[in-house]
């Protein structure tokens, strides 16, 4: 076990993904500890809803990014026993990425429309709520948007002002910079073809698989490893190893998080089975589905676009799942998972990562692709 | 006139406010210019958006946050002819000033539910028509408002982009950062406290100020001049000068802004007469108002707070007017202008900034405050 020296004192490191959360939110809990110096002096309300903000980033969340963040840059030879300094700095940047992803979830289960998130109202059905049960005056549903979008923004500008506090060196912080931009606007952009598919009806294999690589691949683990690399300065190829890693296990992932919106058990996976399906969710499966039963099966085609995205009763559910496999598209979508992982994998073989972070970074691989939950 | 060079060529500077606007707008066009290798890759209706978002920035909007920026760097004996690179990284963190607006008021208008914005739909409205016209499925004016958010998360992310790549020199970032955070902060926690007291129906001129302070006066004019002060790396004094007067003449600015959009003539301000007291807008005007009512006329405390906030025709508009007279409200809020438009300019003519900028400082703050527009 390693010991690093943060802000807030002295917070264990490991590999072990119970004890590098831990730390992840210890450097969270220190950063809005240091708002407060902002917060207090604007009073009112404000300084409750960020409250709510800091409950929001630290009661949930398998910090996921962080952790690929980490290990890329353990793998490319961050040490915390060498230079705890910098080590430090890291971590903070990693956490950072809980900020960013703070951002994005707030903003999307607005855009979605969502109640729930992590097992707890959506924060902007919180104000919502917080607006009846106050009696104020005005839409309740309005203030919980506009409650959501601010505290939102407050979490993307602070996740750059978490990094631009982390004390890196200099050049650490040149290195990062373009991948920092590059992150941000990706999975924007991302963000933005899934609801601009979504509407335009785009049934395309291509447009759901671009949607994957921006708003899901990049974003979630091909990013976060390059960063973790920069930092510790590793040379061209083991980025691009990681760049290779990263993309193809992130599209993976996603894949295998489709097959689980429609096949998966809703006592493991804690989503209401079928969900997927009744929200219209454009997913690869769905697209690959279509375009198999456009080829050969006119029939089943029609059953898809009139069934997809309408309040399906668990039979109508039930007869989807049947055509899905009928046709062919969970094994297509199985081959794709399998191919991604085994091309990643031989990537992540031949780089230069070291080994102790070659059996993390395909432990995390593995758990991310063949997942039940 | 001064020239400074910048990555897209050379852009003529000097304190004539029209010049200075296009030498800000260079600055952003060539940024936008420099975000096409991250945007082209992304595909679908990404580029699409983001060349409306860059419309959105360049085609309106007085500059007025860059305009103090660049005048308290002036102020403090920054130097276009003696050190052009310099000023060229002080322009690119002025302009990136007009990013964090940007993301201000694309995400107020949805918080509003706002029609027009400098003359023109605002962006929700703008992808909602978008929407419609291709006939998209899903509810036209929900796709609205999510593209808004992602196009103003963007905007505020490209903010810090753009200061991080404006290549100051490293003393430069390390004084600028704790500003820029604290800017954003309050400006968030401003909107924030807006939101919240006019669902709360928070009535106290105290509440109104609050939000004045932070949503209008840091966000517009102090932390702007304090930027510019700290990028010349100007002197304590100096800096607790530019504060008081950005502060002082920033909250004068928003009084003078409140009575424009009950008193100002439509034909000169652009905006219908009144509608500040349609919408219900909770100014420092209506707080006295009150104040002045409950204290001694508990009728018109009545009429004010049924009347506010309704769909008030042009006569009960003028009763109202009248009602804010008689009250001795509209003489409370032109004192309060000019107490703190003395204060303001005391604390700059006693202060170490250059007498050109003097001068420049006082006609921004009289035009600010004694503007009929």
């Amino acid at each position: 076990m390693w010991e690093v020296a943060l802000s807030t004192g002295v917070v264990p490191i490991s590999t072990e993904p119970a004890e590098l959360s831990a730390a992840f939110e210890s450097a969270l809990r220190a950063f809005f500890a240091s708002r407060r110096e902002l917060i207090d002096p604007v009073g009112g309300d404000f300084a409750a809803a960020v409250r709510h903000l800091e409950e929001f980033v630290l009661r949930g969340g398998k910090r996921i990014r962080p952790a690929f963040a980490w290990t890329g840059w353990l793998g490319a030879g961050g040490d915390p026993a060498v230079d705890p300094v910098s080590a430090s700095g890291v971590l903070q940047v990693c956490a950072a990425l809980e900020l960013v992803q703070a951002c994005a979830l707030i903003h999307d289960d607005i855009i979605d429309s969502s109640h729930t998130r992590r097992g707890f109202p959506t924060v902007h059905v919180t104000f919502a709520d917080r607006h009846t049960s106050h009696g104020w005056s005005g839409e309740a549903a309005q203030f919980g948007s506009a409650a959501a979008i601010l505290l939102g923004d407050l979490a993307l500008a602070w996740a750059d002002d978490m990094v631009r506090e982390a004390q890196l060196d200099p050049a650490a912080v040149a290195r990062l910079a373009p991948v920092w931009s590059a992150m941000r606007t990706e999975v924007l952009g991302g963000q933005f073809l899934d609801i601009a598919g979504e509407a335009s009806g785009d049934e395309s294999v291509e447009a759901a698989l671009r949607i994957n690589r921006y708003k899901t691949a990049a974003y979630t683990i091909e990013r976060p490893l390059h960063i973790g690399a920069l930092l510790a300065g590793a040379d061209a190829s083991l980025i691009e190893a990681y760049r290779t890693f990263g993309t193809d296990i992130g599209i993976a992932f996603q894949l295998r998080d489709d097959l689980l919106g429609v096949f998966g058990d809703p006592s493991i996976t804690g989503k209401p089975s079928g969900d997927d399906l009744r929200e219209g969710k454009r997913t690869v499966l769905y697209a690959v589905a279509l375009q198999c039963a456009d080829a050969s099966a006119p029939g089943a085609a029609q059953r898809l676009r009139d069934g997809i995205g309408t309040d399906l009763s668990d039979t109508e559910v039930d007869d989807i799942r049947r055509t899905l496999i009928d046709l062919g598209a969970v094994d297509d979508v199985e081959h794709r998972i399998g191919t991604l992982t085994a091309r990643a994998l031989t990537a992540l073989d031949s780089s230069s990562a070291t080994p102790p972070v070659k059996d993390r970074l395909r432990a995390m691989a593995l758990a991310a692709t063949s997942r039940n939950s």
